[in-house]
């Protein structure tokens, strides 16, 4: 019946657009590019909600659009207590909500934002499609591509999951929790539900990093002529992070709580990966790890996964770049008459896009800092907002502090701090300036 | 007796640096420059340090440090208690290391830090002297130019605070303090101890606001052959940001805590500035005003004051900045092709400059990041690490927290702590890339 409600309420409100757009030809223009993208993932989230607030569980509106949000913009932060005891209906929705919001956001990075010019990325675009070598010919070839790369990503997924025990209802939620990097589940326990079940939590994990890797990797596997030299940065970054990491906090585990390292590492190794691929899995409290892993874990939230992957945050890439733009500004210091060419795998990054980046990465922080004020004035702790705005924003959907901690929900928050946090995991997913743009008034000008 | 042993020590480090370096003519370069700057930093703060570790004072050598950077830094975080019976002689000592430093961060910024081309500052530089018309002539005439408006800003503010009731000794240490935007006292009240007293509180407020004004306006004012038109952006946000953030912090204090507002609004007023100046009085907790106010003061704090002045934080002009190529990226998203170019006062942004500015403040945010992680793993809680970290960095000192409030000291904090503050209120007080341009293999190179 929810849905039968939801989907009628969907059908009329796309028939009237439908009809109010109805045959008029638009010029497509940067502008229009913008607001569409705005209004499809702002369209997503509220219809997403209308299940939730229809059904018979007691959620307010903006609890309900929370929830949306939060599974659209796969941050996976979760507003429901009793995931186990709920209608399968509604679990499989909030799963196929971060599933669809998932591979949207890979469209979103790959076609749309590059053309938009968003944030610097545009310099993996011209490095996946390399026009001069005609690698990506199409741009529905491409599509197809990342539809069907995602989509046996997640059966993947499912099939190793159900082998590993889970049930295929479980099974299916996880894997598309999972490869979309939401960190939805189906328990309240997330998948500490399964703590004892190590190959579950080894297939989380693999499958977690598989899918903040760049999806241009899976692509460039479908495509034929494909040329074999492909190399980005980020990806080998990536990998030597969550090694290292994870090693470092397994050694601090095995240590300062006297956990045998055999047991240490794989724990150390999975929580690290559901932080900075934030996704936000979590089998066990580990803000309570001590200040050390605190520290770390603040730090990997910030940072996400691999541009052109599921994940959020502030991306490796940009992150490689502002470690090459920090390099290159200090040589610069010492030899002004120096010409220092900075480059991104194999193409160069240009000033124009070492700007986008360095704003980005600006506006990154800004918005933090800005949503933790909003926040606290909303009524949270420091901790809770300060990690609050930032685990929204960065699509991670975890946080620390008295409200919100990472084996807890974000189901005591009032209203209108859940707005701010709507607002911040919208920001977030698209990529800041997407949404700050349609603020300023040259944007609404003629 | 401690500081003739002070003084003797310090004698013989000169006498050796004297004889080690003597002779030699070196050829000036900028990396030179860079290590010049930061060793004599760091010599003063050191040095600084003796008298306070010699006296009969029950400080650790760390303690000793912090006392001396948060002086030569003009933080003004201290580590005594019982100041009001401390000997005279400390207490003017303390006063003139953040004096001297005060005036060694003016020279800093607009002589040296321009030539070595940090954070964007060249463009004031550039605008201060305006080569074409020979405004500034030579670089002695602005040194001196910088030392006697210095003096006279204090000297007027030591008159004024001495006819406003404070004795000859606090009125001196305190102008002191004052026009370094440092915020040592020589009461542990701070200026609370003046508490009735409104006339000191409001010309603690305007000599504040005078010192974090750009010292290029008295250097204009003081030499021969101006012109007339002098427009500094950063001037008109800066006094649009007090008057506008007092009058809606004094209306919420007025409404949140039933006082008066015609007493709200000084009070109000005079802790703004004191935050935004980054100097660091208060006359109460103003941490126990509730989350609006503590979000004002908090975003107040990373601001700081002008470029060019005594004050800390990011600066004002590299805010307007930052928003200038906020408008301008969002400008061109919408029209590609446009050509937008960014003009702050009457001299142009550069794409270096603009690449400097956001690379500082992509800087300031993750070494106060940084700076939190490390603190937290030095034993300080969450709010203490992380509004400690940036009340090192933005040369504020105070922070709000457990361990550190606006009306506690830092006396508790354990030493290691406390030598990561220091090294962050050097680091923040150079202007970051001073110091970490130290930390590169390209400077040790050859």
């Amino acid at each position: 019946m929810v849905f039968i409600q939801s989907g009628l309420t969907t059908f009329i409100i796309a028939s009237l657009i439908l009809v109010a757009t109805g045959g008029a030809a638009v010029h497509f223009s940067a502008r229009l590019g913008f607001l569409l993208t705005s209004c499809l993932w702002l369209t997503a989230c509220l219809l997403g909600a209308l299940p939730l607030y229809f059904s018979q569980l007691p959620l307010s509106f903006a609890q309900a659009v929370f929830e949306s949000v939060s599974g659209v913009t796969s941050t996976g932060a979760t507003m429901l207590v009793g995931l186990d005891t709920l209608p399968r209906g509604i679990l499989l929705w909030r799963s196929l909500l971060c599933w669809i919001g998932g591979v949207g956001f890979i469209a979103l990075a790959l076609l749309i934002l590059p053309s938009l010019r968003i944030g610097g990325i545009k310099l993996f675009h011209m490095e996946s499609s390399d026009r001069s070598e005609k690698v990506l010919p199409r741009i529905h070839q491409v599509a197809n591509a990342i539809i069907i790369a995602y989509v046996s990503l997640t059966v993947i997924c499912a099939l190793c999951y159900f082998t590993g025990g889970m049930s295929l209802f479980d099974a299916i939620n996880h894997a598309m929790s999972t490869v979309a990097t939401a960190g939805f589940s189906t328990h309240d326990a997330s998948l500490g539900f399964f703590k004892g079940n190590t190959t579950i939590l080894f297939v989380a994990a693999i499958f977690m990093i598989f899918s903040a890797l760049p999806f241009v990797v899976y692509i460039k596997a479908l495509l034929p002529r494909r040329r074999q030299r492909f190399f980005d940065p980020q990806i080998k970054l990536f990998i030597t992070l969550i090694v290292g990491c994870s090693f470092i906090l397994g050694v601090w585990l095995h240590f300062s709580r006297s956990i045998p390292f055999h047991q240490a590492l794989p724990n150390a190794t999975f929580h690290f990966v559901s932080v900075i691929t934030t996704t936000g899995y979590a089998i066990e409290d580990y803000s309570l790890w001590g200040p050390f892993a605190f520290g770390i874990f603040f730090l990997a939230s910030f940072m996400g996964g691999c541009s052109g992957s599921t994940s959020g945050g502030m991306k490796i890439s940009r992150l490689i770049i502002l470690w090459y733009l920090i390099i290159a500004n200090l040589t610069k210091f010492l030899s002004p008459n120096a010409v220092i060419k900075i480059r991104y795998g194999n193409s160069e990054v240009s000033a124009e896009i070492a700007q986008r980046v360095l704003l980005f990465l600006c506006l990154y922080m800004i918005s933090t800092i800005i949503g933790t004020v909003l926040l606290i004035t909303a009524g949270l702790d420091f901790i809770s907002a300060f990690t609050g705005a930032l685990a929204a924003l960065s699509n991670v959907g975890i946080a620390f502090g008295n409200t919100i901690s990472p084996v807890d929900n974000f189901s005591t928050i009032n209203d209108t701090a859940l707005w701010i946090l709507n607002f911040l995991m919208l920001t977030g997913r698209l990529e800041i300036m997407t949404i700050f743009i349609l603020f300023t008034p040259v944007f609404w000008r003629r």
